[in-house]
């Protein structure tokens, strides 16, 4: 059956029950999906945090290369990871999708599963959104909104000379991951140089991205860091974003990254140099954080409270605004640019 | 020059300048574009009211019909609608935008001046958003955020059997311009039968929607109301909608319609039925809503404040649920089905 074959109002229906299986309303919800807007009910003393992203077929996912379980649960937490760098709190989402009329309705109830199942994991109630017809590629936007305090927003441009410069988990795996499915799609791929274990590991990092919602919310709350963004572009583009903002420099020692060791072996297997990839690489929806010196305390409280994932200290914010340093076996080179969507 | 000729980085730089063309950020803005998400600081003894709404080439808009400003415009004014349709006062909105490519940098710049002008006219602020490719149409994905005092948003559910049904301005005219523009796209159809400058009223009725922001807000706080919707749909639908939501049947006189006259026109030259077309017809983007009896000395204060546009009474909420009857020339027939996008 098709989208256009239900209709829109049983499809709704149908998108409305996938959703509600999530639990309960939070009492704060005042006006949820059906009306011509949401109303939802402010905390006290917090900020309203928000932010909107997009994946759109042929550019941000291929059907043949993922479910749409995974798309939906992909196009909520890439907002979250949003949030997540800001060090908020998540609340509510909303679900903008353009679908062709020949889109089956079982893809969209598992795609609508797939956000639901993101919303329970990461307390995010969807309270509205649109549906549409496109004749074109099938397009997931969300909004999401969460919560901070006063003053403990994360920015990017807190950063000063002589901050620290850390990541968390590990970096370079979903670019892997992605290079994996490309090879081979139907997933043979993966033994290409890597046990398939951490190959599949790979791929669910690009298909299934983590955010790292209760690092940021714990960052923020110990004010642990005093600049932030999530790795969505790559670490080299975070690292160029913090600098940017902040005015500052930025010297990342390629030593200390910790790249996801499968996604080393793949790219040592293909002859590349694993470290500019994982640098590169974008779509690992890690941390990437200033800590001013002195601060280190507040973060291993932090880690001792939050313990997965790790982080790891890769650099320093300098003085010199233009600098862009990547130190290498002694050698000092530019760190790569990041991903530009245009 | 395209989008991918410039760049992202200095394309966001490009549609800032145009956004910041509309005046100071409001000191309630902590974060704005250019951050992993923005952060507002929210007003005290007000709820959140939020909406989202997608404008697609080839599916709500022409680009043979409309100029980038317009269809820029008219994304953000049909979600500002969607807040009048509340009560609520606009504040913050965020773009979505996906583009080819190829698509000229000049026609950002219009379709954001376009919301610029929208923004500026109703005291909305840009915050944040998204710039992405897409290999199809062109998107204009737009959330938009206000707010209202604790029970004073209008819902679609608050009628009750007696409450009389009013609509605001006039109906039928944007969908009498959109045919207009389908006879002829260069604008010499607007003189079939209807005095040109009419004809213009009714396409820059279906180009450039006004959202009834002034209005939604009056009733919301004069409460004259009690359920309310717009007819972004259609006359028809919303009617159907608050029915349903509000357990009533209802009741209209089709005399009492404020058909578009220019409208009225235009479909008595095609031999067309006018009150059919004017109720069947989306894209007014007027206020429906019900008023209790005895409330109607509210109702006259809310226009004595907001003069325009005028409201008409055009029904009555009644108690059999399942009733949905258009008194015309003393029958009583169905009222038609509302447009379903599916």
């Amino acid at each position: 059956v098709t989208v256009s074959e239900l209709g829109e109002r049983a499809l709704l229906a149908r998108i409305q029950a996938k959703l509600n299986a999530t639990g309960r309303p939070p009492a704060s919800l005042v006006v949820g999906i059906g009306d011509d807007a949401a109303v939802v009910a402010s905390t006290r003393n917090a900020h309203t945090v928000i932010t909107t992203d997009a994946q759109i077929e042929g550019v941000h996912f291929e059907r043949k290369f993922s479910t749409p379980t995974n798309i939906g649960y992909r196009a909520l937490t890439v907002n979250l990871s949003d949030l997540a760098a800001m060090g908020a709190v998540p609340r509510w989402a909303l679900l903008s999708l353009a679908m062709r009329d020949d889109f089956p309705v079982a893809d969209v109830e598992e795609l609508v599963a797939g956000i639901a199942e993101g919303a329970a994991k990461y307390n995010t109630f969807v309270i509205g959104g649109n549906l549409t017809r496109i004749t074109g590629p099938l397009i997931v936007d969300m909004t999401v909104m969460g919560e901070v305090k006063p003053r403990r927003a994360l920015t990017r441009s807190g950063g000063r000379p002589g901050d620290a410069l850390y990541v968390s988990g590990t970096v370079g795996g979903a670019a892997a991951g992605l290079e994996m499915l490309r090879a081979a799609p139907e997933g043979q791929g993966v033994s290409l140089g890597v046990p398939r274990t951490d190959g599949e590991h790979c791929i669910a990092r690009y298909l299934r991205p983590e955010p790292r919602v209760r690092l940021g919310i714990a960052i923020a709350h110990a004010r642990a860091a005093r600049a932030a963004m999530d790795s969505s572009d790559g670490l080299a583009d975070a690292a160029h974003q913090i600098a940017d903002a902040s005015g500052c420099g930025v010297e990342i020692d390629a030593a200390a990254l910790p790249i996801e060791p499968a996604a080393r072996a793949w790219w040592d297997a293909a002859g590349k140099d694993a470290v500019l990839q994982a640098m590169s690489g974008g779509d690992d929806y890690e941390l990437v954080f200033a800590v001013p010196r002195g601060w280190s305390g507040r973060l291993r409280h932090v880690q001792s409270r939050v313990a997965e994932p790790s982080v790891t200290r890769i650099g320093t914010l300098t003085k010199d605004r233009g600098s862009r340093v990547l130190l290498r076996d002694g050698r000092r080179v530019a760190i790569p640019r990041g991903f530009e969507h245009f």
